[in-house]
This record gives C-alpha cells, sequence and structure tokens, in this order.
C-alpha cells in the first residue's frame, strides 16, 4: 500500500451492495422540501445506487413500494411521540405500513434528514423480510424508533505520527490510522468516507478522531489543525457524525506559549476561548473536545491545585458558546503505584476522584466513565462512579477494540459483555445501567455511549474480520441497550456473510467472549498478561509492576480483598444491593470472587469446585471450545469463500493463532496454579 | 553532541596525563633501528608528550635515567626467554636495572615495537614507585614479562544503525558506536585514537568492530566496507591491535546473492576467498572473522545439514592463505524452547553441539565459549565446553558490559568474579581453566580470552565512571590471569583518581560484585531478571519463556535438577571431581546449589540457613552494603571531586539508582520466597 492512497478496496464489512437488493428493485418516492442538505443527499444517493443498481425506479411522487417523507409535523402516531425526548427526538422515524399501496408498501416519516437516513438503514437491516409478509406481522418494523442513548460516539486513538512504541493507532489491531499519515491528514480519504458511511448505517453520531494521549503533533490540530478537523467534519456531516478532537490540557502552554495551564487563569481562559472560536468559525457544527487529564502521566488541572471540574469547567466555558460538548474522562488513577502498598486500590480511584464532584460540572461537561473500575478487562464489576453522580451526565466508555481481549486475532464478540454491563441493574431495581446515560436514572441527567474504535487501514477493517461484529454490535447496542446481542450478531452475520446457514458461526460467535474469559484470567482476577503490549499470558506479568494491578497470590490462596471489612472497602463505592452483595464471599458472584475477595485455592465456588478445581476445568474448556472453532469455521468456509475467500482464509489463519494463544493461557494459568497451589487436577489431565 | 564530531572531552580514564610525570620528568633514551613502524612511533609520541609535558628529556643515545631498546636478540636473561612461547614472545619486554647508571636506572627491551609499549605502560602503571626503591626491591617490575594468553580480545556488539530494539549498541550501557553513526563510518574517529591508546595501554591485541549479530548493513562490511576496516585498522594498528569483522554466515546469499550458503558449495567456498582476497589486499594485516552462526536466529551451516565445522572450516580456509583467524561462537542452543519440556536444557546445548566436533576445525579457527553454560549470569559454574575440547583452540568469551549486572547503572566490579572463573580449576588439580587458551591444558591448544566491550560515546566512555574498571581488569586479566583483582582495582583507581586514600572504595568496588549477587538471583539460579531488556527483577519473568531459562519454583522448592541421576544430565559433562561434587547436593557448593538441584525451601545450606532464610539474609544484606556504598561514597566526594566534579557527580547519582533498584530486587525476591514457602523470616524483618 502506498503511504496515501489505498490500493486493494476494503471490505465492505456490513454494507456490500446485496443488502441494497430488496430495496433497489422496488419503486421509491422520496419527498422533501429540502434539497442542499448533506444527510439527505446521502440519502438520496443511496437510494439513487440502490435503484441503478438493482433495477428499480425513483419516482418523483405518487404511490410507491417505500415512501420516504421528510416532515416538519410530529410523527402520525403522536401518542407515541410525546415520549420522545427532545434530545434524541430529530434521530428519530416512524415506518408505517399505509394499506392503500400494494399491502406491503411502507412509509418511513422523519422529521430530520438524519432521521430519514436511520429510517433507510432501518429498512436495509430487515431485507426482505419488510416486505415477503404483511408489515405488521414483521416484528420490530413498524412503529416509531428512537436512539435510546443521545450520545453514541466513537473513540479514535490515533495518532499523527508513528509513534515508537504505540504506533498510529495506539491499541490498534487492524493497520495504521485511516485519518492521519506522517503529521498530517491523508490526501487519500476514501476509507474516511466509507467508514463515514458505515458508521452512519449503525447510528453513531460522534467521533473523535485523535488519541486522547495527545503527542506534539496532534497538540496542534486545534490551530495547525483545523483545515484537516473541518475536512473530516465534511465527510463525516452526510452522515450525521460530528467530529471531535482530543486535546492537551496543557496546550496553553505547549501550543500557546502561556506561562500556565492553570485552568483560574485568565489569559487560559481567553486563550481557550479563543481557539474555540476559531474552529467553531471554521466548522459551525464542530462537536467539541475530549479530554484525558491527570491520566497515565497526561497533563491536568492537578499541578495546579484545581480539580476535575475546575478543569472540566473551564474548557467547557470556551466551547459552550458554540454548542460545543466537553469529554472530560473519569480514568484517573495513581499509575506509579508501590505494589508493596496493599492499601492504595487502583479500582477506587475514579470514585474517590470523581463523585466528591458530582453536581460541579458544567452543563456541557459529559464525563467519560470507563464501564469497569480498572481498564477494559474481559471481565469486570460495572464502575461505582456510574451510580455516584446523579447530577452529573455520564457517558459511559467502552472498547470495542480488543486491548485485553484477543487482540483482533482472537475471535471474541464483545456483544454479551456489553449487553450484560448495559443491563446491570446498580440498585437492584429496575433501573439499568444504561438507563443513566439515557435519562432515566437518578438524576435524569443525559450523555450515552462512548467506545474505542477498533478500525484501520486493513482490507478488513477490523484485522479479524469477525471483529466488524464487534463494531457493528456497539453501535446497534448505543441505538437500544436491551437488544439482544445474539440477535445483533445475526443481523450482522446475515448483512456481512449473505443468505446462508450460519447458525454454527453464531453460536461459536456468541459464545467467544465466555470462551476467552475460560482460558485467561479467571474469575474476575484480570491483569495476567503480558506487559506493554498486554497480549499473551504472563501470570506474574503486573505483579510487581507499578500499575496497581495485582492478584495477591500465594501458597494459601488468591484474589483481592476489596471488602469493607478486611480490604481496601472498594465494595463500599456500591450502592445497595451491590455493597452487600460483593462484600460477602457467600453471595458474591463467582465470576468477580478474584475482584472481590482474598480466598484460599480450596475455596468453594457456588459450582461446588474448588477456586483451584474451577481454573484447571474452565481452561481445560476454553482451549477444547477453540478448537471446535476451528472445526466449525472449516465446515463454513466453502459457504464463506465463495463470496470472499480472503475473508475465510483470514479467518482460518487467525483461529490457528487463536489456538496457539489458548493452549499458551492455559497452560501456564494451570502450572502457576498447580505450583502455587499444590491441589492435583481432579481430572488428572495433563499440568505442566 | 552533534551527529559526527566529539563537542565534550572524553574522561581520559586510566591515562590521565598525571600518570606520566614520573616518567616525563625523567632522561630518556630510545634506541631502535626501525623508524616508520607504527607502533614505535606511538611509543616515540607518548614519550615525547610526557617529557614535553612534565620537562624531562629524550637522548639519542648515552646514559639516560630509562632507556627503551628495540632489539633483535632475545632477552638477557635468557634463560627465561627459552620457555616463552613464540605465540606471545614478540609482545613480550624484560625490564632490568643495569646499575651502571643511577641506582634506579631501568632498561625495558623488546624484540618488538608492542613489546615496547607494553614495557613502556608496564612502567606507567608502577608509577614512582619504580623510581624511589632500589628496582629489585620493587615487586613484579624487573624481569621478562610475557602475556599469557595470545589472543586478548574485545568483542564489539555494535551496529552501523539506530536498531529499533538494541540501539547502536546492543547490550550497551554508555551511549552510541563511538565507530559507527548512520549506517557509516563516523568522520570523528578522535575517540576511536583514544581508544585504540587506552587498549594498547592494557595489552588488548584484537577488536572487531561490529555486532555479532549481523544486520543488514553491517553484513556489508566485508565488501563495500572494507574502507571503513580499513581506517580503523590503521587507528588500531598503533596500538598493536587487530581489526576483525563479524559476519553474516548467509553472506554469500544477502551480500553476494547467491542461492545458497552451502559450506561445502564451491561457489560459496570460492565467494568467501574472493571477499577474504579482497579485505587482505586493503588491509594486509587484518585480523580475520567472528561469527555468530545457528544462534538466537543468526543463520548457519545447519540450513544445509552441515554441522558447526563444515561452517568454521569453509571460512577459515577462505583467510588461512591471509593468515586470518576465525573466532566461531559455540552460543548454540534452542531459543525456541517450549517451557513445559522439562527434558531439554538449556545449559547442555554448547558441549551437546560442539563437544563431538573436538579435533575437527581447522588451525585458524578459534571456538569461542562463553565461560559459563548459559548467559553471562551473575554466577554460573564454568562452561564443561572448556574442558571438553583438548583438541582445538577454545577461546573463554566474557562480557565486560554489563548486561546482567547490573548495566552500568550499579557499582558491580567483574574481576573478582573473572579470577574465580580463570582459576577455577576443571581436573581438580593444578590446570586452571585459563591454562586451557593459555596452551597449558591437556591438548595443548592456544587461544586466549574474548570479552564483549563495555564503551560507547559516554563522556566517562563506560555509562558508570567505576565501570571503567571492568574494562581494565579484564585486559589485565588477559594478560596475566593470575593478577590478583583487587591488585588489579588498586592499580585503576591510584591511575585514574590519583593519589589519596582510597581503601574504602577499593574494598567496596571489590565486594560490589557479590554484593549485586547478594541482592539479585540468589543460590546460582539465574534469569530472574525483566525479558528483554533484562535489568531489574522478574522473579518470573523468563518462567515461560521459550528461552529456556527456567527456576521451577512451586510452593514446595526451586531450582533446576541438572544431575545425572534425576536431571538432564548435565552434571555429567564435567570431568571429575566436579561431575560428582555437582551431582550431589551434599557436595554441591552453595551458591551454585540452584542451578544444579530442585531443593525444598527448608533445605539446609552448608552454612546452615535455609533456602529461604539465606535469601532473606543475603537480600536484606546486599542492600544494606548499597547503602553502605553510599556513605563511603560520599565521604570520598570531596577528594574526587576536586579532580572531576563530573565524575563523582555521575557515581553519586548512580548509587542513589543502585540503592532504588537493589530494594526493588530485594523486596520482590523475598515476596515472591514468601509467597511461595510461607517460611517466615527468622530475624521477622519487613518482607510485603
Amino acid at each position: 500500500m502506498s503511504q496515501n492512497s489505498f490500493e486493494t478496496l476494503a471490505h465492505p464489512a456490513w454494507l456490500p451492495e446485496r443488502v441494497w437488493e430488496h430495496l433497489g428493485r422496488r419503486s421509491i418516492t422520496l419527498i422533501s422540501n429540502s434539497t442542499s442538505d448533506p444527510v439527505l443527499k446521502t440519502v438520496q444517493r443511496e437510494l439513487l445506487n440502490a435503484t441503478q443498481r438493482w433495477g428499480g425506479t425513483i419516482r418523483e411522487a405518487g404511490p410507491a413500494d417505500i415512501t420516504f417523507e421528510l416532515g416538519a409535523e410530529p410523527f402520525i402516531s403522536s401518542d407515541k411521540y410525546t415520549n420522545l425526548d427532545p434530545a434524541t427526538a430529530h434521530e428519530s422515524f416512524e415506518v408505517t405500513a399505509p394499506g392503500n399501496a400494494a399491502p406491503t408498501a411502507l412509509h418511513v416519516r422523519a422529521t430530520s434528514p438524519i432521521g430519514l437516513l436511520y429510517g433507510l438503514h432501518h429498512l436495509v437491516r430487515f431485507g426482505d423480510r419488510a416486505f415477503s409478509h404483511p408489515p405488521k406481522n414483521v416484528p420490530g418494523l413498524l412503529g416509531i424508533h428512537a436512539p435510546q442513548q443521545p450520545v453514541r460516539m466513537l473513540n479514535h486513538w490515533d495518532n499523527m505520527t508513528d509513534h515508537p512504541v504505540m504506533g498510529t493507532v495506539e491499541r490498534g489491531y487492524a493497520g495504521d490510522s485511516i485519518f492521519w499519515h506522517n503529521a498530517t491528514l491523508r490526501s487519500d480519504l476514501s476509507r474516511a468516507r466509507e467508514y463515514a458511511r458505515l458508521l452512519g448505517s449503525l447510528g453513531i453520531n460522534r467521533i473523535s478522531v485523535n488519541n486522547v494521549n495527545v503527542h506534539e503533533v496532534e497538540a496542534r490540530l486545534i490551530t495547525d489543525g483545523v483545515p484537516h478537523l473541518r475536512a473530516l467534519a465534511e465527510i463525516f456531516r452526510a452522515h450525521g457524525v460530528q467530529i471531535f478532537a482530543s486535546v492537551s490540557f496543557a496546550a496553553p502552554i505547549s501550543v500557546g506559549g502561556l506561562e500556565t495551564a492553570d485552568p483560574l487563569d485568565a489569559q487560559v481562559r481567553t486563550w481557550w476561548a479563543q481557539i474555540a472560536d476559531n474552529i467553531w468559525a471554521h466548522i459551525p457544527d464542530f462537536g467539541g473536545f475530549v479530554v484525558k487529564a491527570d491520566s497515565e502521566g497526561q497533563p491536568g488541572p492537578f499541578a495546579y491545585g484545581r480539580d476535575h471540574a475546575d478543569g472540566a469547567n473551564m474548557l467547557a466555558a470556551a466551547i459552550a458558546p458554540h454548542g460545543g460538548e466537553l469529554f472530560w474522562r473519569a480514568f484517573v488513577y495513581e499509575h506509579r503505584q508501590d505494589w508493596r502498598d496493599r492499601r492504595t486500590d487502583r479500582a477506587r480511584a475514579a470514585y474517590d476522584h470523581f463523585a466528591p464532584l458530582d453536581g460541579q460540572f458544567a452543563d456541557n461537561v459529559i464525563v467519560q466513565v470507563k464501564h469497569g473500575p480498572l481498564d477494559f478487562q474481559p471481565r469486570e464489576p460495572i464502575s461505582p462512579v456510574l451510580a455516584a453522580m446523579p447530577h452529573t451526565r455520564l457517558g459511559i466508555e467502552m472498547q470495542v477494540t480488543q486491548e485485553y481481549t484477543g487482540q483482533q486475532k482472537h475471535v471474541c464478540y464483545l456483544g454479551p459483555m456489553w449487553f450484560e454491563i448495559l443491563n446491570f441493574q446498580p440498585w437492584g431495581d429496575a433501573v439499568t445501567l444504561a438507563d443513566i446515560p439515557a435519562g432515566h436514572g437518578p438524576g435524569g441527567q443525559m450523555a450515552g455511549l462512548i467506545a474505542v474504535s477498533n478500525i484501520g487501514t486493513d482490507k478488513f477493517w477490523t484485522g479479524h474480520p469477525l471483529a466488524q461484529a464487534n463494531l457493528y454490535a456497539y453501535g446497534r447496542l448505543a441505538w437500544n441497550t436491551r437488544a439482544d446481542a445474539t440477535e445483533l450478531l445475526r443481523e450482522w452475520i446475515t448483512l456481512t456473510l449473505g443468505p446462508g446457514d450460519f447458525t454454527d458461526l453464531e453460536q461459536m460467535m456468541a459464545q467467544s467472549w465466555r470462551t476467552y474469559e475460560d482460558y485467561t484470567a479467571p474469575l474476575g482476577v484480570g491483569f495476567m498478561v503480558q506487559p506493554g503490549h498486554h497480549y499473551g499470558p504472563a501470570v506474574e506479568g503486573y505483579e510487581y509492576s507499578p500499575w496497581g494491578t495485582y492478584h495477591f497470590a500465594d501458597r494459601h490462596g488468591i484474589g483481592v480483598d476489596r471488602t469493607i471489612a478486611t480490604g481496601t472497602g472498594y465494595a463500599g463505592q456500591y450502592p445497595a444491593p451491590w455493597r452487600d452483595i460483593y462484600e460477602s464471599e457467600e453471595t458474591c458472584p463467582d465470576e468477580l470472587l478474584l475482584f472481590f475477595h482474598h480466598v484460599p485455592w480450596q475455596h468453594q465456588l457456588h459450582s461446588g469446585k474448588s477456586v483451584a478445581q474451577h481454573i484447571y476445568d474452565t481452561h481445560f474448556r476454553g482451549v477444547e471450545a477453540v478448537a471446535d472453532m476451528i472445526a466449525t469455521w472449516q465446515n463454513l468456509t466453502a459457504s464463506v469463500a465463495a463470496e470472499n475467500a480472503e475473508f475465510a482464509q483470514r479467518v482460518w489463519d487467525l483461529l490457528q493463532e487463536q489456538l496457539r494463544s489458548a493452549i499458551e493461557w492455559r497452560d501456564q494459568i494451570n502450572t502457576y496454579v498447580w505450583r502455587m497451589s499444590g491441589i492435583a487436577d481432579a481430572q488428572n489431565r495433563t499440568i505442566y
């Protein structure tokens, strides 16, 4: 691949031409007064392409198989409309079956072009099912469709230069950045355009375009780089996606030449205001900023004796006049911890830093909280911060890029994990975690979901072709967190791989996160990974490190005592009933036992097995499941390869690596437990 | 520092102007028929500089305080001369006190210029002692002085380009290469000249100028790079040092464009012969080649089903017509071992590969054997290969660069370790390990010592200023392996830091290797280091790696069973009595116990302590010793800083790092042992 152009066509992901057929061969009418809106133009272009390709027609007016209507009026079924939140109403659409045309004629209506685009993709996803039955008999087809989360965002951890350790995409496993190359915007932005279209089809409405770790070149994105941001905004605007920049809190010094970045300093405030004025002058619909401050070495307000609210509100004030939003990350902890100090608990850090600031953040600040208290492990409890700040707009941050979940070399479909997280009930009642940013939490504050993207210049976008399903599922869950993760997987498979029997693939992928959990760090203990790159097992890799990630295994037992009674007190950061459930070894769920408790190797789980035996069993089982995946894929290869031999081969090759890696995980963890505990495997399998 | 010139003066190491005073203020006569010899010119220049600086005189002839005489005749005390080996006779010199001039007049006589240069530095080292007493009362001053080892070599692991992982000097801790920059020879070779002078003063007579891991650019050193080699040869020739190049065994393919590098292929043999012809045509006194073959990924004869003798002899044949020597490294092992496989033992590898080939290597091949079976750990037994190949010229390879011994951040004077190694008695009789390359082993084959250099562009040459002592001691031990390591240390201190009471420094440095051993991996077990960079502790860092470096610790015990009876059989590679001594837990020396045996944590050492208690005690003691070093240096700072404040400060700063690091070692290892063994410290000190 040459440096600035993409010589191979990217894989179409879930939007191959085929998926447009059922629309493209029909008669379609698009009713709208507007002509110049870029999103409406996207709708027009998609319809034109589809009908040209598949022989359908676009009519100026009159009866048609499908009518798309952009109207100023509220939705027809106005009783439901009153329940739509203003924050998401403009992104909503309604599908009706008027019945006065053909029995299957459909009418899609929205009050804004983006609603119409989402309605269009709603029909794309249904495929021919939308027309092969009476519409009212197709579950989920008709009615008003509104996104649950106002914010449906992706963060790109893309560097503008090739970082010597992190590369062009930090924690990226799919090639280089599609945006940046050699410290500037790529001249060939074709992949960005295709990506924008893919995101629009899912309902993603915000992206940040550079790494939250802001290096020297990227710090100037808000000054020298405004033309780049403007070019990207132009591309993404057509798909309803706003552009954000990650900024360095120290930019007043490093970029502006001031002597301080103190958020209460008048010069600093003025500097940021001028920065904002200039950006919005060039990009009137610019989104705002993302900030990682006082975190893992990034600068922040602590240097000036200010707190995170001071820091965030100063930036928020600069962008508020333009309607900008500020995403302020809560991923703050002591990353130079002393492993000897067992009182300091990294899991406590975000709560300890942020919960006392509840209610102090400006209206246009969204505090962006990782879903778990540590860092995107395959299994963590939810972050107690999310239940502790009712008067703050809280975004839930997730990670589509598979940093700790197989790095897009392992099949690990994260939909089920996210579903569990988003539907967790922090107070043990009907309110779910996702309800909080959706505005249905105790304080009614609205925000949404944010996730780290998993794409790059790789032909298949995501390195592992099946990792596309994670991006897909994230977008769809952000729209509706109650969507069944397996249903979403089925959607992705059908769109991407086409008709055929992919039941086995669906089962294999649906189970793959639990399989990954089986063969990696057990029972919620986390972080048994190779330091630095985080791929592959190293049981003691982080045990004596400064990163605050320990399991404290010894000859007697393993796990972190985070109880109120005898531990770090972290369990007490949860509201009831979870503080009590987690506090007790008896009630703590098995899968989080070692996250909350230090227990003997002989400790009996709810399953009746000892901790040691559980580890042996899950690790043998996990490897067997990967071997089964290989058999499954072998059976599927012919049907996949018919459409895309390279797709089939890539998955096949990576499955071999997954098996090798899973065996390594199994053997290292089992051997470690055996050496430590001396407990023999009840089934007498080989432990080295 | 600009890229190609050195803007700061290098520290003079052990040759500051001061050390020339006692010669420079005297009358000196140099008698020689030769005028053009480059080494003789060096002698002349040194004498001229010294007398000009210190007010002495150089006389054409006649009586003088000191007479240097280059004569064709054998030494005056010819009865001893007959015992001089021809291989080293030309490098020898004789010091007499004729007594017909002043009572202290000295006469230095040699049959070659290099002998005269060595004689000159012999007098430099004695300082004023050579003149302040009757010469015959100064121990070691008079008589015939001949090097014990014919080969006294340094290997430079210098890359011509900045390797992304290894930098410009692989395992270098003292800046960049003084030879190479940006894929070519530096234009400023002033440091190379100073270095050559330092080496000549020690008696080093060979260096290889590029890394044994030969990368793409360096592979062409033998073709495109000949002018570079020639320029370096010109510099080092004046100090009696021959130049060698490390070559890639695959060069016939990668450089020559042939389809094979098979050592038995006629084209390959012709290609190498032409390469050699060309090099020697330009550099008539070129030394030869160093080869790392079939080792850690480097190409070698195995690819063609040939053995190491086939490979080495082919290259040896190409260079034999020119008198070239081939250094062929025996550091061959499976570096992609499976940690699950406890039968494969990396320690066995060199013997298994090379011992069967004894007698098959050509006369101009020197098999270069690391002193221990693994890789320059702070404590290893000697390599059994050295006692197993009587009909082969064996060089003992040591490591001056402190890869595993503190990386020139820790004070770790290696003289005592090398003395122990070189004076080890492989057969339990009077024959020492060093006697083997000195030609006094069972087969009478001669070779010498080879060591990896520790210098770079750093102002002090070695990063840690006190690490100069290691380079000094290596050179002096290569001349005489029976030299007392503490005496050599005293020489270095006196030369480098000048007059004054440095007894405390001497004691601190003399103990520093054992102190380093105290606070790092215990009882010969080795390799508890951070993977990759090898600095700092990681008790399980190499435990599940492919590198063949395991300690197999579990809740019951620790160590590698290398016995004949129940282990890998490695102990059986030694001749009696060591095979029996190492075989038994009762007789195996404590310091190597875990190298040879897997024992319970409660196992009682000869000291009466349990293994666990020994580990606790040595680790607490080691840290205390480092704290004492800091106190010692604090007392010394004034006297050192008077001459060189930067020297004093650098040592001070690095001692803080050594203390921090030693504490980390102590705590990680003690905690690991405590968690594994559950054995409490008898003294109840803090273990985390």
